[in-house]
């Protein structure tokens, strides 16, 4: 026997909802070379408008699921219904976004007759697919991160082997069958769930000519190291989000978003609000206004409607931010509500203020429901606090001054900065992706499959 | 004493005509504490106008030093004389062009209302600069690559080390002294000759924001993997450039074209012709051709008017290049000219008939003044040939069909393919970069400029 | 009262297939103010993801009413009905085309500290809707024509009233309906048949933002000179579309493109095959090849199956189009195949061979089943000839030669030139427009939405 | 003879400074059949390489004649010496920016496979010379309008006939001279001075494909409704700038950019501060603050080196602006500063507070040394009399609100909205041009290098 089972739970209590089988070396090495010849043979490509058929086609097949996928996302991956459902919406957006982006997806005229040493010819490019994709994702958007993935490699006819996180591969199985439903050739899409090790060899072979990674930092960067030459990468890995709030802010507006922000799907998210900059005279009662709304939100299995906060993806994670909620209390921080576990797969949302600038919880990513609040001096105080960690991704301020909103725009060390929104603010064809040790590349459909295409240029003799 | 000295000679006759001081890993580390400081505090940041006067008044000098600049490139780089006058040409325009791209190097509106999670809101990008970029360059272009490097690095506001070519540093350093005097204080760009060691210790530092190599895939590869966490880069190694030939080409005006681009700075060019597929029964007579005028070609000191080819750049590639056709005629390939040294450090320019495929000559860049012609049985069976090695940059077809032409640009495994014209064309603001293993991103000032830049969404809740 | 009918016949049997009401000048001047306070009022526009579902929706329902749309164009616009079905595809995708082109339609960064002037300033650009569009539309494509002017607007954000030609009111009406079917407010969106002169006086109205013309190029640049200041316009005529054939041209292939080219919708194509220049030694055998097929073709009713060309769209135009070939043969054209009418409402499908320069059929858009073949002495004479004429459209050239065809694409005075492909050959998202007499403004769907917007940009001094 | 003579005066002594000939009807029409046959022949057509050569050249030329420049325009169009200044260095910038944005005038890939119907293609567009440029011009900048009309033209590869304001024809006269010493062949380039009449002949010529004008909205509106079919345009008249004050708006910071917006070159600018809108509480003061600096500008001859307002342009504008203050003071506005002409050829700096919104001076573009100043209720109604006149052009707003300043950005109607800058802001590579009645088409060099150029497509069947 080539495979061994890998068994899915429902985080919050544990119990065994699936399982899929994990696919070994042998069968992975075999994908890989057919994926090659796909590639590398012109002929075996698929033109375009089949591919956008298949799109097309699946995005309207999930549309005939829409209840069964968000489900799945809830069960397998512990995100409250409400929350799964406008998952499976802006999965199907995009798919949609993938075949919108595929007719803009084109190469330009390069002038050649600027110097005397170009004139007389003619010169254009285009893009072909990059070669074969593989795909490793996340379990926060069991989902829509697989069509985020996998999409674009469809989409640019990239061949594509993807492995969803551990926890989630039931929503990832779900999409790959889909297009297959819809038309796309196996050979094309590959469901990969694997070991680590196996992870490992299909990521650092070198047939690889893409490789996206959604995860932890240090995953991503190890294997990004270990890549073989001539393979090309996106990572997408998270943040420490700051928050900057002025004195001129609408407080009132502010404090639903930055609940929003701070407590989605549990603080599981990459941009999730964590470090949130007041002004002193006022950051024990921007504090205690979302400790009010926070201690509200209702714990509990995501399958159930009512539920607000979900499980931590695993017990060991609660474990982790126990311990980290611990040090920054230790230290100083006080804690205006929660600061304690629910049960094994839950912890309460938590607000502290004023931990310690070396606290993990100011940072390190929390991953979890936790939000810290500092009283600042300044707005360059703020500014420069905002700036202080090696991971950069999105950021957001609080203002009604001009001044205030641009210099923070112009000033903070991040890919995006909301002017009064919390920092998780996304829509899918903006875009999306880490700087400095936050991410590589840029993601958001339409980067994404830029990236999975190269550019061809033709230059012809007249 | 800090500081250890690099004899630089003229590669034809070895004779000293300089030397710089190479540069320690403390003074490196100072200069990258600065470059770090410039950059994470944007009140340091030269507005776009003073770096544009900067590299207006650079390009002036150049202007009123080119004879000066032309000669240090034959007398350090063994380029002919004529050949170097037209790099400093190129560096010229080049920097001129990054003046250019910095104008069109632009954010965009990113459209908000397209669903109504996004409503209510406006967004656009802008681009920053990337941070402190380290640039490693070859010698074989001893001035415009570094313009190439350098030039956007300071177009885009980026501080910036730039480590030469052991081989060619004068050309960097007089470049470098340039950009002082037309005003860019020191901190901004600095002349970096430094060991292998202290090189990579450089390169893989932490706060490298982008790394920008030329040079052997080898050590560029190398390089990437040892990267830190948040570096980007790009990589520009070299190909074994492929030129198809079919029955319909216009053999008299191809030859000369076959010629400069097979024996152009004695082949020691990343684009350089080396592999030339034509039909069977016309392969000796154009590959006679080619070794024809490549026997008439003068081969000498670079800085004598008449030279047309210099020698390579240390005896050492002589002997490899040596190695490489013995072992070539050895398993059969025909020599119809040259196939042997002309002196401790030029080799004669050689033309092979029918290496075989797994000859080094026909898998690897052989950089040194060889070309080969292999017969072929069929197009289709040219461009498998054509697409066989993990390289892949330009190619080139030589037709008077259509569809020769288009099936070539198609199917060839490259960034550009010329049609009529050799693989070693080139204009500076076109795409240039290798695929798969022969680099990473894409080359060209523009393209380079925007590399160095890093997107910045802003988004405003309405 | 206020309005008089308009009645509609089947053009082939003349027989009455429906009314609808024309609209008078009173009821015009209304939904002009309407549509005027519309647009002035910025919190009446309608958010793009409500413009998006609407035109989402009426796409589903053009799909859901397929057959009853394709049997209305064949009956009201006697194009035979698998060509009809054709157009409701590309009509569909349309809808869907104004979707996409939505998504891209966005602002730059201005940059601004390109020089000291502008210094310290950011600004960017976005597009916002022109103001109200009046379209004017054409018979010969009753509901794609109206899709291209129509989606735009509403995709852009403009009121637009739709005056739909006389003959094939019934397809726009279906449109306009089916738009309030999924959901567009009707002052959005007026259905306006009307008499000339109610049209000339809405056309020249000052409160049109933009008017979007598609027919005869004496009607579109008379209205043109009429408007109002301030008013925009894009005008869509037609031409007299010429066909270059080489020596080399591979003519089994050639002749279908051209046959259909020719007679599709019976010559009722703005970029129809019209004239054919030939190597003259090869000029008799095309023609006549054209001719054997052309004789083929089945004349008949639009809405039976089999019929391949329909009738005319009037009696005059069958009477005009035999006036032509007649003049054209009296002064020495050869017809090689029809050159009479089969009826009151039909012409045969005509082959001429060499009819005088100086002809209507050479210099004047025929608008009917006639083609003319021409022997030429080289390519330079076909050139020439080929640009003649104050129109410019598209063009085409058959040739297996890379020279000759890029000869062509440089120098044939068209927007477009197809090689080897007829000139009638379109996808809708391509630029398609006019030169010179030929029209006025760029078509195609997102040219169309980018001319319904203006740019605005904000300077912010920081 | 066929010429007459043009005579020039300084327009504040009226005193002769030289003349140029008039060019007859007969001369015209030659050159406009040269200018065709240039254009309808390809191989006629000058590269890009050498229109950049050309261009460069004309820099360099241009800022050798730096101070006879700058006087010419002080000279013969009244604009002060300091002011004159900037244009030259501005004509200078404008010139080299024709050969930056050619090098980015490029045309694009038009992806064909994204429907069956146009799978098996390949296509791309390039861009072509429109044809014959006509430009007329206005005074007000008598070298920089000309620049941006003339420069686009020669970059675009256009032959190109222009027509100087009367009054100053001296400053094109110049830089069409300078043109040809730059290498620039005559028949590329015509100054054309002539009278009316012969103006409108030469406009209205079917041989001219664009025509480009800069002045009085009456007179471009009536000539575009005059152009030949098939003639391409783009008009730049002028508007009644607005200024939208709010409560928050830095005042000090405020009152020295409505002085400089409004009395720059004695109001002649087409985006000149006239209607400032203040709350009501601070009208008065705001409108005093602008009238204590107004009164202490030195009115005087413009080559003097201390005049800060010249004369304007000729004695008959100081009449029409006298009565326009006039009737507006009888009717009810105070004159705060100004309100009397100062001599034949100058009229004093005015300030007026509340005219009523029906006068001249609130619906039409003064042109001329007067500012009105309006006390508003709120920003909506500041809005809706900012928005209510038929042109529309470029609109500024002073706050310090994030809300007003974007609410402003959004609702002006307006294609530029400054905020806290005045109205008469720009750099020559934004867009630049009147909505509505104020202008056709969008300026700035770029986007005029893009109108006189045409795209081509090229559709390649595999």
């Amino acid at each position: 026997m080539n495979n061994t089972l890998l068994e899915v739970v429902n985080p919050y209590d544990l119990k065994s909802i699936g399982e899929v089988k994990l696919v070994d070396w042998p069968t992975i090495d075999g994908w890989l070379n057919t994926a090659t010849q796909l590639h590398r043979q012109r002929k075996n490509w698929l033109p375009a408008h089949q591919r956008i058929a298949i799109l097309k086609k699946t995005a309207q097949l999930m549309q005939g699921q829409f209840d069964e996928l968000a489900f799945q996302i809830a069960n397998e991956g512990g995100k409250p219904l409400v929350d799964a459902k406008v998952e499976v919406t802006r999965a199907i957006d995009g798919v949609e976004l993938c075949i919108k982006e595929l007719g803009h997806l084109t190469g330009s005229e390069i002038p050649m007759d600027l110097t005397a040493a170009g004139a007389g010819r003619m010169a254009f490019t285009t893009r072909e697919p990059i070669g074969p994709v593989v795909a490793v994702s996340a379990f926060n958007h069991p989902l829509n991160l697989i069509v985020h993935q996998v999409g674009p490699a469809v989409a640019a006819g990239c061949p594509v082997l993807v492995k969803p996180a551990s926890a989630t591969p039931l929503s990832c199985q779900a999409f790959v069958n889909l297009l297959y439903q819809a038309g796309l050739p196996e050979e094309w899409c590959r469901f990969a769930p694997c070991t680590s090790a196996v992870a490992e060899q299909m990521v650092t072979d070198p047939r690889v000519g893409f490789f996206s990674f959604i995860g932890s930092g240090a995953v991503g960067w190890h294997l990004k190291s270990k890549l073989a030459a001539g393979t090309r990468c996106a990572l997408e890995h998270g943040g420490v989000a700051p928050v900057i709030v002025d004195e001129s802010a609408d407080v009132n507006a502010m404090i639903p978003a930055l609940v929003k922000g701070g407590f989605y799907h549990s603080g599981q998210v990459c941009v999730s609000v964590q470090r949130i900059y007041v002004p002193e005279d006022m950051a024990t009662s921007v504090a205690q206004a979302i400790a009010d709304k926070a201690s509200l939100l209702k714990v509990g299995n995501a399958i159930v409607t009512e539920t607000e906060c979900g499980p931590l993806v695993n017990p060991k994670e609660v474990d982790r931010v126990e311990q980290w909620v611990d040090e920054a209390a230790r230290a100083g921080a006080q804690v205006l509500c929660g600061g304690h576990r629910l049960g094994e797969t839950t912890y309460a949302p938590t607000v502290l203020l004023d931990p310690p600038a070396k606290a993990k919880v100011s940072t390190q990513e929390v991953f979890g429901p936790v939000v810290c609040v500092y009283g600042t001096e300044s707005l360059e105080d703020a500014i420069l606090r905002a700036n202080s960690l090696p991971v950069a991704f999105q950021a957001a301020v609080f203002t009604q001054k001009l001044n205030a909103a641009l210099r923070c725009v112009r000033e903070l060390d991040a890919t995006a900065v909301m002017v009064n929104d919390h920092t998780a603010f996304r829509v899918d064809w903006m875009p999306f992706g880490g700087r400095r040790h936050s991410g590589y590349g840029v993601g958001g459909i339409g980067h994404t499959l830029r990236d999975m295409t190269q550019e061809k240029m033709a230059v012809i003799k007249l």
